[in-house]
């Protein structure tokens, strides 16, 4: 990997900047089937690839992120891809912030060939930040967070879902090393936040105070139906992690509720993208900038 | 999902049948950019078919199973999947099972979307099992399970990896619920025996001696070079769980020696699959052939 010589803006400072102007809402770009069939689209790479456009065309001017879940697309295989593509170039040149929600998560060289997949500059695929999922543990991302990094990249975790199902790894609780005796989430949390340059742990009020302001690169999942106490999780406490962003979905359909902002995400209220995908999606394609503006303005009144 | 009217064979079945008549070794298809450069050929979308489809050429008749990795076809976009969708036919035409290592992973509907794309028949992307990563629960992925057992297909899920940053996650200890008091790697084989239709938990000789032979269709990721009693994992005991087959890297380069297999895998020895990547395409393309007979022999040679 050559690092560039040229000084790079950082994901979290490009963050923060698409926040002070656009509000934290990011629209997601989910091209399932039912969703095409509302919109009168066929169900093939085609449609797919005309869905995502017509949602970068609703969403660029009207909020600063959107997120497409690669799924949708890869089910239609190569052809899938093409359509991807072609909707994450739309994304470039309106200016968008891209997240691509494709949950990737490998070892060594083959999580080194994810990272440079999505988050290469002039990689097909380039997008602005990426889900990862660290089942192998967050160490073994390491080099897809140097390859971020030097590219002004960022990356977001998987770290507290909201399914049921999710209960026993991430309510599990760690047995050996640093994060001993933490939930699986919060020590992913944990990890993330150090790498953000944040300490761990119950911090005094005044070694804090001389921490930077603003936003880390690296991100954590925490889905907004959650209550995150039940994974030792102190959204209120040890201010200095909260430089670390969090992706949030589960507003709207799953049945999150915005005005709920504060008391889900505490501290890290000012760092998360309030991610929405069928509330806004499922309005169609004449009602979509309708129901994108709208959103906005409910976000935009609970961030004031 | 259209559950097929004909009778399909399942995947465990498929795999029994491999491994009577070919054996247990599955050859890695890496497209690593050093080792395309090894090989002569360009580090592109075309230079990884030639070598994809090379190493199929070399294994079709030598082996039974061949595992590409997604990832590095992946670093080339949507040009990468038309490359890995022509590695892939060759080796349907050969007759080798084909596990896709993507480690996949989500919830829901998109979860559901990543096992169309690699397990229905007739897609681009067709495989016969599909690796699968469960940081949102076993459960999260059972849509997943359902496609694949409807098509005959298998997946394998990830449980015990052989990097040391794992240890975090897959040693944690599970809080609640049936699972609680096992590490995540155990609760993870023990729920995939639960699918396969094995009793978890300590089981009395008479009570396992009804239970039918063969081998199961969802399959779990156990590293050859690690210790399994440190995730708790006995794998001398309860042989009726035995019927889950173990994907099985980190044997050749990595430091696994073949000779251990029982001692490391037990009763679970006769469903590992043994794959091996870089001891075998590092040879390059004129001697990989004789690579893949030599491990072939030293496999067969352990296992009689």
């Amino acid at each position: 990997m050559t690092v560039s010589a040229e000084p790079v803006v950082s994901f979290g400072d490009r963050l923060a900047g698409v926040f002070a102007t656009q509000g934290q809402l990011c629209v997601g770009i989910d091209p399932h089937s039912w969703l095409l069939r509302e919109w009168n689209l066929p169900d093939t790479a085609a449609g797919a690839e005309s869905f995502g456009r017509a949602v970068v065309a609703a969403a660029a001017g009207r909020v600063g992120l959107v997120k497409p879940q690669v799924a949708f697309y890869e089910r239609f295989g190569s052809a899938g891809f093409v359509a991807l593509e072609r909707v994450l170039a739309d994304a470039r040149h309106a200016g968008l912030l891209v997240i691509g929600d494709a949950k990737r998560g490998d070892l060594g060289t083959s999580a080194l060939a994810y990272a440079e997949a999505w988050l290469s500059p002039g990689s097909p695929l380039e997008v602005d930040a990426l889900t990862l999922a660290a089942y192998m543990g967050v160490g073994s991302l390491d080099s897809s967070l140097s390859l971020a990094a030097a590219h002004g990249k960022g990356v977001f975790l998987l770290a507290a879902t909201s399914n049921p199902e999710a209960a026993d790894i991430q309510k599990a609780i760690v047995a050996e090393g640093s994060h001993a005796g933490s939930s699986v989430a919060r020590a992913i949390l944990d990890e993330v936040g150090e790498r953000n340059g944040c300490t761990s742990g119950t911090i005094g009020g005044a070694a804090s105070a001389g921490v930077a302001p603003g936003l880390g690169s690296i991100g954590v999942v925490l889905g907004a139906t959650l209550d995150l106490a039940v994974f030792g999780i102190d959204v209120h406490q040890t201010p200095t992690e909260f430089r670390t962003p969090v992706l949030a979905p589960g507003f709207g359909h799953q049945g999150g509720n915005i005005m709920d902002l504060i008391s889900i995400y505490g501290g890290y209220a000012d760092g998360v993208i309030v991610s929405e995908s069928r509330s806004v999606l499922s309005a169609g394609p004449h009602r979509i900038e309708e129901a994108i503006e709208r959103r906005v303005a409910e976000v935009g009144a609970v961030r004031g």
